[in-house]
């Protein structure tokens, strides 16, 4: 053990692994998960080389290999429940996804919630023994967010009973699909509906695009992998062109929507049925951001207090470079972010459960809040990370950029959630339409409940006023004043962006335009409202924990996300009035004096997490501080230096001499 | 030619080929950067496969390749000029690297800069025609920014007169140099020197590395690549061992400091003589800036125009992204940083070429604030620079993620200039100690002039005050108006951060703590610095322009970049007591106005960039838009594609079901 990390974990304040327990939910919880991870650790078949070592073509089979391994493994060891599921996979992956991640997460729960029950017999079976491996394919090369561009045809035909699916156009071929380019032999696609010279819009198909014995592509379908990215490199997301594929008229998938065998039309009973999974989702990607944080932070601050640089007192010896304001300043309000997400994340999780629950006996109403709320809280809290992560990075001077350092395949792999399960802006403005509608009936007299009630609460602004007309009673050491500042400035900004529409709309613009014509401040108005729900339930959290220590680090950490975000947001409080100048000033003191506080338990608050070395897979964020020998064992394995000299030499070096 | 983006250059308002001129600095360069550009365009030995579908060998093959017939072309058609040299090899590098850069970056220099007469006649021409190739290996595996702790040594043995160069630790490996891995047979090593029982400092050698003939290593060299990276596929980075090495005398570079055969030792004359180029190098980062950020808005922006998405009114067809608000808000001030960031670059090469003539005659006077100037610009840009790409690709969609769009290759090619030639945070920092200085000699009655002459403004405050306090004068449409505010907040932020210090000394703190402590904001003073300088040169460049249409567009352009500024900072403005909260709010309206009056001339304002699309390389911002097509034949040259099955089906596939 590096010497300097030892002292770090001796100076720390707080019972480590109390933390870790709380944020697994309890000890007995800590001890099945680390079971859990060792049964993974110990695996002789998860000793596999580092996936950056190898061609694109190796790291999609190592993936392949390790999900069918994992497959048979869960069933081995008899674990079934999602949650411990999630943790070996999460474990035997590291920084990586799962090659077949969307037969799991989408073609299984499409047939489980829209096959009728004959269809499930039939397609059941031989999906879950892997006989048909599928996927899901709805984005268009051309069609993404916007479901109804999408151009794909399925055509009955009575004379045959059969579907025929088409790829009218080139921007109409399915694009992006993970596990369609190369591993799946079908594929649930979704396609506009015709049937008796009628369209009735998107419906999905169970469609065979592979031969279940040979693997080939069948005969009007053109598949194959979309190419290298940014990230995913070991996934196959895939195309898929579809030039008059005929299908039984059985593959459509029918619980809901029907066509009769004449071709009749019978529409389904409700439209929103697929709502609920995308929320649950979205609740998913909270905490997957607080992972890539926690990861990131660890990394970051593993390293900081390992490495030395440069002098800060002349004569004495290099000093840590965690001891430096400025690598404070730029990782502890992450790491304060990364425990306010993790607690936002677990909160997301159960709001979900509750309102499953709910809904299974009929109870909608908590629904639309929890869908803006999922829907703004994946973009606030994926901005966040994707951004936190490059900033952990490149605090870490060059080494950050080594892919030994693990931060880029955790940059790469974290950062599509931005985009994917509903582009980032797009789901902001979802959220503040729920705000808008709901100030609106705040204004037309209704009382609101949940997260948005602050709306009912009395506004005297409504022009930006000047910062001094205001009376001030913050008090920003007190997290329960802050949380409030949080709310009116939300309060405000929603009202600033619902009058920017009632501008517009005076204007003589048409709703729509309107609309567009204030998107930014509907952004605006969703963010804060995000950060204000993120400060309050990360608030609410501590009220849980009963250790004292534990309680004081994380109320510290709370208090720095708060004024941190006050800080990088201070134009907002002033112009609404909220925080006056010696307020803000005085809240960049406290944060430099929280991040003192904070620096002797940096080391533990990473280490509370709880990632295996094996699942940060990160060179720098080695639990025992042992970098330096490490990566030069690392560098050691690149394969450029798997001969002495390249062929490049003789082919290109040598002959040039002679040239000159 | 897609007939959106047809339509977007007939409603631009100027005349896209004079734009073209003034960024060219003249008709005449366009012309002949064009010609120059057309030499790799008609050269087949540059239709090279895209690298993204190369292995990391192949990728170094590849530029190998490029750079041998690079240094055979230019000699070919007589191309001597620096700066033709630069556009001949960005047009044949695409977004990619040298795999020989340093050679000519660092090698070649540093022999011209620092060997004597004898050494440069020995050394220079095999050096120039690649009997020796070379690097620099100055960065070890522990110590980078802080020379003073490099601990490679050179111990003097005047038994044999020869220097024994060896790496006593793990962390005093050579790590980084570009070349040094597969490529270089010399390495100008940096190590201290060792004679006579003392030390005498960092010193450079040329040390043999590989053998001249048969390319192998040497005895006592431990050499090889440093592993996959976050960008520089193709370049080696290498590492370097030294174990008993032993060198000749003559292997010093001594043109300054000598060492006798007898071991004497005899220092240099002086000690910045680096100085200079280190300052060259940052000057021509923040056109790098400016360049990642230009291609990144073309491709952005070209692609918007394209791509239609969702509806802005119902029943009407899907709209152009680019008229989304939201998309506009995203990508136009990025647009606006692009410019300002060409102006800048601009300034500081003319600038760095001006104070050069004026060293060589002697003259210092204005080298250290250039100096301060490149430091803080360089960080300034290559922060914008970095985080504005990301902006862009995020605004594409999921297509901004396939390596088809080239920014997974802008990004990861570009962030390292953030820590290369001076990590960031320290390049702030080294500004921050110039402002400061600057301010106490101020204080102390000194006159100062430069750009920081605005220190000499007597200022009232000291302590923050409220809002309200201060009468405000700012005319917010006014560019001029709009430099004066920027410089008023640079100064009361340098005193801020000055005073910070004073505070932390009256605490009894060391100068060093009280620096430390005091870092935050002099980080902040720095950013705040910069700022107003790229809004001050922006706003100077315009009074070089006589075209009036684009003197009018070019205006709006410089307005956004300075009303977007005030936006994100609004807090400073505020908090200063610059602009009152009408002002603020009024910003924000103004911004949206111009993101409409910017709307028309989009494309054309990155037409203007005049990158041409084997320069750009991306399918997304090819100038004939026509994407869709070109991204299906791009995806089914993916050697996934190679194969209709992958041998994975048969290895693991297959086996798995059988198991079940």
């Amino acid at each position: 053990m590096n010497p300097d990390i030892m002292k770090e974990r001796q100076n720390a304040t707080f019972n480590i692994e109390k933390l870790t327990n709380i944020l697994d939910g309890g000890p007995e919880k800590t001890k099945r998960r680390r079971e859990i991870e060792s049964m993974v650790l110990s695996d002789p078949d998860f000793q596999e080389e580092d996936q950056n070592f190898l061609s694109r073509s190796e790291r999609y089979d190592q993936a392949v290999r390790k999900s069918a391994q994992m497959i048979l493994k869960l069933r081995e060891y008899g674990i079934a429940d999602p949650e411990e599921i999630y943790i070996y996979k999460k474990m035997a992956q590291g920084n990586c996804h799962e090659a077949m991640g969307l037969h799991f997460v989408m073609f299984l729960p499409t047939l489980h919630n829209l096959a009728d029950p004959q269809q499930s017999k039939k397609w059941l079976p031989p999906a879950e023994s892997f006989q048909a491996v599928g996927t899901y394919a709805q984005t268009e090369m051309g069609h993404g967010t916007h479901l109804r561009g999408l151009e794909t045809t399925a055509t009955y035909d009575p004379a045959t009973q059969e579907f025929v699916l088409n790829s009218p156009t080139v921007s109409s071929i399915k694009w992006w699909p993970g596990g369609l380019g190369k591993t799946s032999n079908h594929a649930i696609v979704l396609a506009q509906l015709y049937t008796q010279g009628n369209c009735h819009g998107l419906h999905a198909f169970i469609v065979p695009i592979r031969d279940m014995n040979t693997h080939k592509p069948l005969p009007g379908i053109v598949v194959g992998d979309i190419g290298p990215k940014f990230g995913f490199h070991e996934v196959d997301n895939g195309f898929l062109k579809l030039e008059n594929v005929r299908i039984p008229r059985e593959n459509m998938l029918m619980k809901y929507a029907k066509v009769e065998p004449d071709g009749t039309y019978m529409k389904p009973p409700s439209t929103k049925l697929t709502y609920g999974t995308m929320v649950f989702i979205r609740s998913l990607i909270v905490g997957e951001s607080a992972l890539a944080l926690s990861k990131s932070c660890t990394i970051a601050i593993r390293y900081s207090t390992v490495r030395h640089q440069s002098e800060l007192r002349p004569g004495e010896p290099e000093p840590q470079i965690l001891d430096y304001q400025t690598q404070q300043y730029k990782l502890f309000p992450l790491l304060a972010t990364a425990y306010a997400f993790t607690f936002v994340g677990k909160y997301m999780r159960e709001t979900y459960h509750r309102i499953s629950g709910d809904i299974h006996q009929g109870d909608f109403s908590e629904l639309p809040e929890l869908h803006a709320l999922s829907a703004g809280l994946k973009a606030f809290t994926t901005w966040a990370a994707t951004s936190g992560i490059e900033v952990c990075r490149m605090s870490c001077g060059g080494h950050g950029y080594s892919c030994s350092s693990a931060f880029p395949d955790i940059y790469v792999n974290f950062t599509p959630t931005c985009t994917y399960e509903g582009e980032n802006t797009v789901m902001m403005l979802q959220t503040a339409r729920y705000l808008v509608k709901s100030y609106r009936q705040v204004k037309a007299g209704q009382q609101l409940s949940g997260l948005v009630s602050y709306l009912n609460e009395p506004k005297q602004r409504i022009q930006p006023q000047t910062v001094a007309a205001r009376p001030t009673v913050v008090d920003i050491n007190d997290l329960a004043s802050l949380v409030e500042v949080y709310k009116q400035r939300a309060a405000i900004l929603v009202e600033l962006a619902a009058k920017s529409i009632q501008q517009e709309l005076q204007h003589r613009k048409s709703q729509e335009d309107a609309w567009n014509n204030s998107s930014v401040d509907l952004v605006r108005a969703s963010d804060a409202h995000c950060h204000y729900v993120v400060v309050k339930l990360f608030t609410d959290s501590l009220g849980e924990i009963g250790d004292i220590m534990i309680h004081s680090v994380l109320s510290t950490l709370a208090l720095l996300y708060a004024l941190h975000g006050i800080k990088n947001n201070s134009g907002d409080f002033l112009e609404a009035g909220l925080l006056n100048v010696p307020q803000v000033h005085q809240t960049s003191v406290r944060i430099k004096e929280l991040l003192n506080q904070l620096r002797p338990n940096a080391v533990a608050l990473v280490d509370a997490f709880d990632l295996h070395d094996k699942k940060l897979k990160s060179v720098l964020g080695r639990y025992d501080g042992n970098v330096y020998e490490n990566m030069f064992e690392w560098a050691r394995r690149s394969p450029l230096n798997a001969t002495e000299v390249h062929e490049s030499f003789h082919k290109y070096l040598k002959p040039l001499r002679a040239k000159l």
